[in-house]
């Protein structure tokens, strides 16, 4: 098979950028090495930027969101007494989109399908080869058979654990990690979301997130020990340590039910530079991790997507290989950024095993700042609502 | 001796405080423990926000600061390749002045000197009596005599390793701290500045600052190791580490000649909690020290000023307690504010010896986006002029 631009993995960043492209003319084969029914079923946080709302609209695919998703104008913070709001519109003119993951991945795929476009699943030993040549080819397993994809340019959007950055000869790349000491427990019930708004509390007894995905459908998290054990916490161990760190008047209007899925999930900071090796680039997780305070995750995969898709377009518009040459440098000046953004805010929002008498009373400090200095909240609501591509 | 309050410390808070409260008819009496002489030849940083130059304003002291002063409407950063502005005026309203502690000291000594109000110097073995009833006093030797102040109130200005804060038991108060691994090395010479605003730099080689007192008086300095030894560094070598760690316009503009003060200063952030033990309170130094980057020393000791001249007056003028009751907590609040502005902007601007890869493209993302984004440039100038008291 040939194709112009060969997609590994299909979670949302390669969904997009095949049908980004797609829409202008570049062919493009999307490869994911699991089935459509395991992407549909991972579980991912879904607060999405404008940016990524633009590019979803571009890509044909905003109208469910549009009608299906919740806009919020801003959040609430809490030291676990009380509440204050960051009003991300009155500070910077621009909402945020609630909208989950999986629902965006879902409408990607719908799209692809009617596009008739190329998805291959269940794509096994996914193997790129002479990515650092103009000839470059991906070869994969499927059906007993291998099979081989020639191209002009690899998108590797595979993930943290994907074969992409794995290409780039170890030599030729540096990586930049940061883990934290911590870990989140996340619960998600059929219950109404105990606000109309994300609450990010810092309490005594630690973090704590109230967020949704729709009317009936909450998603709690707490933080917890990087290494607990998600059988130790019963639904009702749970809810009672979130009781415990929200303000009185939201433990009181909690509503729970039983957790419709559980899970501890680790809190990691990773970049990998650069983002491109020859005729491959990397996309989203595959160059870089954050962790999910303030949901940068995706949205910053969105805007790798948007440089490389404009890079392809020019070159195969205009033939101009300036996109291309300046991707890794473009993407990574705003996935530091984020990557700035991410650990800020978690930095600000948990309690650290080692953190000492002074380090808790900066972080009240800087809360209290937050509260109370409208430039301090404009500084942070400009991030959290996304950067500018 | 009887007054109504006894200032122990005979620096700028300790001054100012006096001047204050004498223009509002209340009695004190300055004790300091060196000689006039000793305390004006004592080097500090000289950059007042303008909360301390309307309080000096009050004082009836600010007629040379208007005419010798400079107004700095901004200031520059740089990440020792180039440099970027931010603009204190366009972002607050607000300037800072630039005048050398020493001159403010000398002018609140001129001021008390006219006043006629009474300052003993030389005050030796100062000691704190009965601070938790309501008949405080204060004992001192001076003249080989063993002499006595009865007091209603005490003011504890006496600095870092004064005996005020020593006074509180130590299960009555609780101290917080951080050491930075390394320190500054400074250098005044009598040379034209290299530049009429302050360059904040984070060079590959370290923190450099260029500052000054005066058209022809520079201070300049390194980040070098906390314990370096002053006698390590010639003239030179001190120069030549400069102008490795400048943009190199600026170190091509920068004017040498020999220093007429070097020293090595550690850097350290330290607050005692609370600032009001009985009739005893703490002010400035006595009770929080911050590192030098960013000039909050002598500003918060001001901020402090303020709340306790107004809590004393308050007293004095109509029995009310709620200024002396609240002082701690208001003062406390700024406080911690400007600790966390202190250590932000330290941490943003020094090569830390542990500092991994990815702290460092954080500490390079933060300037950048300082660099970009008017929120963030707004949030760091309101601190740096000062937030309200």
């Amino acid at each position: 098979m040939r194709t112009q631009v060969a997609i590994i993995g299909g979670g949302p960043s390669g969904l997009l950028l095949a049908q980004l492209l797609h829409l202008r003319g570049v062919d493009a084969v999307v490869l994911e090495r699991q089935t459509k029914a395991h992407v549909l079923g991972r579980i991912r946080a879904g607060v999405l930027e404008q940016g990524l709302v633009s590019l979803l609209a571009e890509a044909g695919c905003a109208d469910r969101m549009r009608a299906e998703g919740f806009v919020h104008d801003g959040t609430l913070l809490s030291d676990g007494n009380d509440m204050f709001r960051i009003d991300f519109v009155a500070l910077t003119g621009k909402p945020v989109m609630v909208y989950g993951q999986t629902e965006v991945t879902r409408d990607l795929y719908n799209a692809r399908a009617e596009s008739g476009a190329p998805t291959v699943f269940c794509a096994e030993n996914v193997t790129i080869h002479d990515a650092d040549t103009e000839t470059p080819h991906v070869t994969y397993d499927a059906d007993g058979q291998t099979r081989r994809i020639d191209c002009d340019f690899i998108a590797g959007c595979d993930g943290f654990h994907g074969v992409s950055r794995k290409t780039i000869p170890a030599d030729k790349r540096q990586e930049f990690e940061k883990v934290y000491p911590f870990g989140w427990l996340g619960v998600l019930s059929e219950t109404p979301p105990v606000n109309d708004e994300l609450i990010y509390v810092n309490a005594p007894r630690g973090f704590a997130l109230c967020s949704m995905r729709n009317e009936n459908l909450s998603r709690y998290y707490v933080q917890c020990d990087a290494s607990d054990d998600v059988k130790r916490w019963s639904d009702d161990t749970f809810w009672d340590e979130l009781r415990l760190r929200l303000p009185p008047d939201q433990a009181a209007a909690l509503v729970t039910g039983p957790s419709i899925e559980k899970s501890v999930v680790p809190l990691r900071s990773f970049v990998t530079e650069p983002m491109r090796w020859g005729r491959l680039f990397l996309c989203g997780d595959a160059a870089h991790i954050v962790p999910p305070t303030g949901a940068k995750g995706l949205n910053t995969a969105a805007s790798d997507v948007y440089y490389l898709y404009h890079a392809l377009v020019d070159f195969y518009e205009s033939g101009s290989v300036g996109g291309i040459d300046g991707y890794s440098a473009k993407a990574l000046a705003r996935v530091w950024k984020a990557e700035r953004f991410s650990w800020w805010f978690s930095s600000l929002l948990h309690r650290y095993p080692d953190q000492s008498g002074f380090d808790q009373k900066l972080q009240a400090a800087e809360l209290s700042l937050l509260r109370s200095s409208e430039a301090a909240q404009r500084a942070m609501a400009e991030n959290y609502v996304g950067l500018p591509y």
